[in-house]
């Protein structure tokens, strides 16, 4: 890979040798059983644990230049690895071992008229590119993810990461050749260099088959705007908890509480409460006394204000701010037609819910809003492929084209189908 | 959507438009039953019928002015509705109406330990714009299957199909106001200007969930190139048939001439044959000559050619081409391995069959070969929505992000999930 006049390489010759080996390791991984996968995983874990010191120490380093680079406080603590977490990343990975093997399930079977057998088999998708921002403990999910289903994988972590998951990396490959799994199956780009994730994006839907952008929204924005082969992912959670008239006041203060102030800055997060009209007066004290004793900044529409003391009057901007904070907006609907207009109007199509003691009115709301995740009478931060009981997920997918929702090992898989005769031609 | 100044309105102002009135027509849809979307189509198969003599006039327009402007025989052939067509649009709809819906099937179900209760249910993707050539049945067939699914739909036919597919098109509608469903579920562009095209793949992403191009490579290559949504769809069927050392040669004979020859025009159509090298004697005289009394050039390696009387040496660009005609290209292979080697370079990931009575070597090829179909001892003209019990299809997929294999109504589908809870939180 260097060029003979000036020992450097073209962007664009590394990044189709990326691809190249991509695509040989997605096949070599496509012939290869469950248990080889596992028993690669398994000795990356290992790998990971006893190189803890090691990836401790590359970390510091990124910190450091992190810190001379005035990277913010909540940055640091994303880049931060100590023995706790580099632990959790080793048992994280042996989590998904446990797993069922995703690969090669038989999804549907049935017979033809004429003898024909057809079954629908789920097969990998082949190479997937993941690009990621400063969090260095994705490298070892995503890629335990992918490896788990087959899949050959392509790591773009951020800049200020990189000696962090360098290290990481290194130990997920120690651990493919240890059990015998072809190392290129996971591939890190050896440079900061943005223009490498330009090519990724726009010049190698050859070799690449998805991408999956985990970060910000310029991130996503980027990816998607970029992208010349498929994207899983989601550019923002504006989710709503509805309360209906006949919700419980308990339970409608201890979901909107939940949902909203658990953790703020995941997609999960709810950002819009709705309630009906009839109940306002009911079930608003005490749900806003609970968010404002969180510490919770509550912005209502006119009859919000009016009915709880230390509202503010939202504006229009407000219904489609993804604040990913401390703060909520909250309106008044007349009733669950409205609020599911105001959620198909506003919202982003991954998760809401609806707190109610009527069942005809939560099938309504469950039926009618065409989110990725719809709930009743459960707080939106469950939208989450470990409290799906998925094990671990590399992203919430809100396209409508496979997949939607938590997407963990299973949904990294499409399908194909095998047909089994007697020597049957067509007439 | 008339401007005072000019009476001109333009492309985009019309397309937005469309596009805002078709993601309408989709929440509508979303919230209609299934027994509402067949009447729909009962009553635009009822209408077509009715209109038959209409939808004959002007497809004798469309064929004076094809005529005239010196389409090829096979163009008209496509682009021709006599009554017998016109019945089969019409029944072809009726077809569709019988199979079951294909929305909100309940498509996994599982309890958490908290309690929740999970779904994963089948819904509508929402809405389709079909780009398609010279056939103005696809205008019926491509409709019913998305209406079907519950999908709103927008249409652009070919210019020279153009008062066809209107005639058409009104019958749709019709029959959708009669049994109360919008009429906007259906739109067709009103204009010839390809500009139109060009606005629809780029510019429309807010309310088109999914293109799909049905015609020839031209149009799909551009497809491809130009989407900004996701594209459902084959680019080319370079489809393989195998023949294993341990192949009968009477049904290596007869699927090879069938696989080949019933039709050479369709995407599942074989172009290259593989015979193992230990077999090649024993087998290829009977296929070769099978195929050379139908008509079909025979293009070979050298010790095809060397075997067989009347086979002319292929050379290196014959192993990737889509021939779509009465030509085949045949390669001796060393082996299995060698086989599936050849089909993972020049193949297109479309359909393949293996014939063989080994059935450790079928089971090996099945697994090994990843293409969208794969077949043991039948005809790769199998690769058809019809044949698969499926109905009818709007194309055979090759992407490997949902859908693959053919689509028919049921692969018009996405998911959501829907969690039913009792208060739960989460910690």
């Amino acid at each position: 890979m260097i060029s003979e006049d000036k020992s450097t390489v073209s962007i664009a010759d590394m990044m189709d040798e990326i691809g190249r080996r991509a695509r040989r390791s997605a096949a070599m991984l496509a012939g290869s059983t469950g248990e080889q996968r596992d028993a690669a995983l398994r000795a990356s874990a290992a790998s990971i644990r006893q190189a803890a010191g090691g990836i401790a120490e590359a970390n510091r380093r990124d910190l450091v230049a992190a810190k001379a680079s005035g990277l913010s406080g909540a940055m640091l603590d994303r880049l931060m690895l100590d023995g706790g977490r580099i632990e959790a990343m080793a048992s994280g990975i042996e989590s998904i071992v446990t797993l069922p093997d995703p690969v090669g399930r038989v999804l549907a079977e049935w017979e033809r008229p004429n003898g024909l057998n057809i079954q629908r088999v789920s097969v990998p998708l082949g190479v997937i590119g993941i690009i990621y921002e400063s969090r260095p403990n994705v490298t070892a999910d995503a890629a335990a993810l992918c490896i788990k289903s087959g899949n050959a994988v392509i790591l773009r972590g951020g800049s200020e990461s990189f000696h962090s998951s360098q290290a990481i990396y290194a130990c997920l490959r120690e651990g493919f050749e240890a059990a015998g799994i072809a190392p290129d199956a996971v591939q890190m780009l050896p440079t900061k260099d943005r223009a490498a994730v330009g090519y990724l994006l726009s010049s190698m839907a050859e070799w690449v088959d998805v991408v999956v952008p985990r970060g910000g929204k310029n991130l996503i924005k980027r990816v998607q705007e970029e992208a010349r082969v498929p994207v899983i992912g989601h550019l923002e959670g504006i989710c709503h908890v509805y309360l209906h008239k006949d919700a419980d006041v308990e339970m409608a203060r201890s979901i909107v509480l939940n949902a909203k102030m658990r953790r703020t800055g995941i997609c999960g997060a709810a950002e819009t409460i709705l309630v009906d009209h009839d109940a306002a007066q009911r079930l608003l004290p005490e749900v806003v006394a609970a968010l404002q004793q969180a510490g919770c900044e509550v912005r209502g529409d006119e009859t919000v204000v009016s009915l709880v003391a230390g509202a503010v009057a939202a504006t229009a901007s407000d219904w489609s701010t993804e604040y990913l904070d401390a703060i909520v907006s909250i309106r008044v609907v007349d009733d669950i037609k409205q609020a599911i207009a105001h959620i198909r109007e506003y919202g982003s199509g991954h998760t809401e819910s609806i707190v109610t003691t009527n069942d005809a009115a939560a099938e309504q709301f469950l039926a009618e809003v065409d989110s990725a995740i719809v709930l009743h009478n459960a707080s939106t931060q469950f939208a989450d492929g470990g409290e799906f009981g998925m094990g671990a997920e590399i992203g919430i997918a809100t396209g409508r084209i496979h997949a939607r929702g938590p997407v963990g090992a299973e949904q990294l898989t499409s399908y194909k189908y095998v047909v089994r005769g007697a020597g049957q031609v067509r007439s």
